[in-house]
């Protein structure tokens, strides 16, 4: 997508072909910056201090960071070394896993001195896939704001709440959430988006508004706790978010705050779809409230905010009362019975094992056969 | 309550007899600094600029807002036009009318001479009033305190959700939601407290959180979006908000996110309770959603902030993406379908039209007689 007019992407190689560049994402919405990591250990700080965040695309990075481990030594340890650490950046996030299990399987069967090479190429390869995989999520999401339109007369705008940012900045590019509402827009629809604040790091108010900004999309940033109300006075013709890790049968883990809209959907008969590159299905948990680890994060991310000061300087705030103490969890679990629908590459289904496995065919267990 | 271990109320007449003082709640909780008000128009500002907030206290500074503002001359125009300014400072909350008329009810008959002390006498009663109506929400709220934790077998602590501030800093005293939390920790109850953050004024970071330290009651700080998480793994026993305005059949209108809150209550099998004086029940509403006003504020509450800088300046900073629009709803209206009870200063009630009859059996229509 579009940043001052320039076509870019969230995460790119560098013109030396071994560093790697990157969006400093904690430096929106204020300033707009660029990073440029050399070795594994700023990969590892970047996806960490979420520099890049998203799913998909700190399984690009993490991608990338494997390439910058194998510049010294491609050895096996070498690479065992990398996948652990940069697995460990991020717990709840499955498509990191696969991203480096991906690079592993790629690099392990060949000789050390073609690893360096081909892990930048598998790397390139994995970036240029989730912008395709976004594309077609993109282009399955469409209808479902054509229907909204449709629904309500094709009169006034399709009202489409989001929480968090799962846009082009939490990708390689295009978004997963947000893809079919750009295509949408560029297609000429009515589209206008709620974007929800989202506490307490705010990428709502700070990163999905910068982005639909910069694209000319309408939209209007509200607190977190405004998305009921709106929904109860039929303002929110369809809701969708995106998701760090779905469970085989449709339970949905995304950024806290994700369940209580799509409860507030459920009780005011608003739509409520997820949308989801394939990586980010964990074919392994069906129970996702029960079985999905929910990241703590450092308290200080809901005690202390940036924010620009008049002058433009960008200082950050103590906001709470002093020396109370805080608990700040990363995210929710949106159970399957909430979501009217997953929007994948492969097209929209519904949020179960047999929604699932219709698009994804080569899931099902193989039967047992006679002998 | 107490403040730096002084008890205190929010709202008092200084002892020169006239003047009105307040603790002003936009400083807090950087800061506790009081404010001395002197003229009617002095009060609608600490109204509108929410230096008193909270329904009841709300009630309480306009009742003394009418004081000052008979003091040049208490004709029927100088009472007819405070009323109708004062009136006019906050749209939603009922028991500003209530106080307002209690106000003109008491004072109109009397000839002017009479009418600035009987004034001050009237808003003293109505302050007195208050505490001990919120007194007895606490009471009556206690037992379902205990009901929680024998439910649980007396194990670990009670964890109370709560949202934005119904505590004493809302009221006269006492707090209307948090009553019951005070006089439970008082007896040696082990009550914790969840303190919705409350964007975008944040007053359960800065206010709730700063009373309850300030009462040393135990509490954590978390942002609007982590309740629901909290309930699907038990951390939540039960709620308690305080509402603006309650209608005749038990809707209830409060801070905007409530509803988000009662959704996930009802989800989870969590008991949600709504405590209220009976002032603020509106007894010619019945649907809320459909007939309660919501208020929409400033956008800078949303964009901008305020928060300690390290050095201890109090400073404001813009928060989200450059020129995004916002919008800021106030308030948003829980259906009485997801209340579990509603906890008045006469016991504790189902929220419906029979409910709150039988709690108030003189609102019941008269029959129509045969003559």
């Amino acid at each position: 997508m579009k940043v001052h007019e320039q076509p870019m992407r969230t995460i790119w190689v560098e013109p030396d072909g071994a560093s790697v560049g990157i969006i400093d994402q904690t430096r929106l919405p204020h300033a707009f910056v660029t990073a440029r990591l050399t070795t594994l250990e700023e990969v590892a700080h970047a996806i960490r201090s979420m520099q890049v965040r998203g799913a998909p695309l700190i399984g690009a990075a993490a991608a990338y960071g494997l390439c910058l481990a194998l510049r010294g030594k491609a050895s096996d340890e070498a690479l065992a070394r990398a996948h652990a650490l940069l697995l460990a950046t991020r717990p709840t996030a499955v498509n990191l896993r696969w991203a480096l299990d991906e690079m592993r399987r790629a690099l392990q069967p060949l000789p050390p001195q073609q690893r360096l090479q081909a892990a930048y190429r598998r790397a390139a390869a994995l970036c240029d896939e989730d912008v395709a995989l976004n594309r077609s999520i993109g282009t399955h999401g469409v209808p479902l704001l054509e229907a909204a339109w449709a629904k309500k007369g094709q009169r006034g705008r399709i009202n489409v709440l989001t929480h968090c940012n799962a846009g082009w900045l939490a990708t390689v590019d295009w978004g997963t959430a947000l893809a079919p509402v750009y295509l949408a827009h560029d297609a000429g629809l009515p589209v206008h988006v709620w974007v929800d604040e989202t506490r307490p790091r705010n990428q709502g108010a700070s990163l999905t508004a910068w982005e639909l900004g910069q694209h000319g999309v309408p939209h209007t940033v509200i607190a977190d706790n405004v998305g009921g109300h709106l929904m109860q006075h039929g303002e929110v013709d369809l809701c969708i978010v995106g998701t760090d890790r779905t469970t085989a049968r449709g339970d949905v883990a995304n950024k806290i705050g994700t369940y209580l809209k799509a409860l507030a959907a459920q009780d005011n008969g608003v739509p409520f779809y997820v949308a989801l590159p394939s990586p980010t299905i964990d074919w392994t948990l069906e129970d996702g409230v029960r079985d999905i680890p929910i990241e703590q994060r450092e308290g200080t991310e809901l005690t202390h905010i940036s924010g620009r000061l008049a002058s433009g300087e960008v200082v950050s705030v103590h906001v709470t009362a002093p020396g109370s103490p805080v608990a700040n969890y990363g995210f929710d679990v949106t159970p399957a019975r909430l979501v009217t629908g997953l929007v994948t590459e492969r097209g929209v289904c519904a949020a179960s094992s047999e929604g699932l496995l219709s698009l994804f065919p080569e899931r099902r267990a193989p039967r047992a056969t006679g002998t």
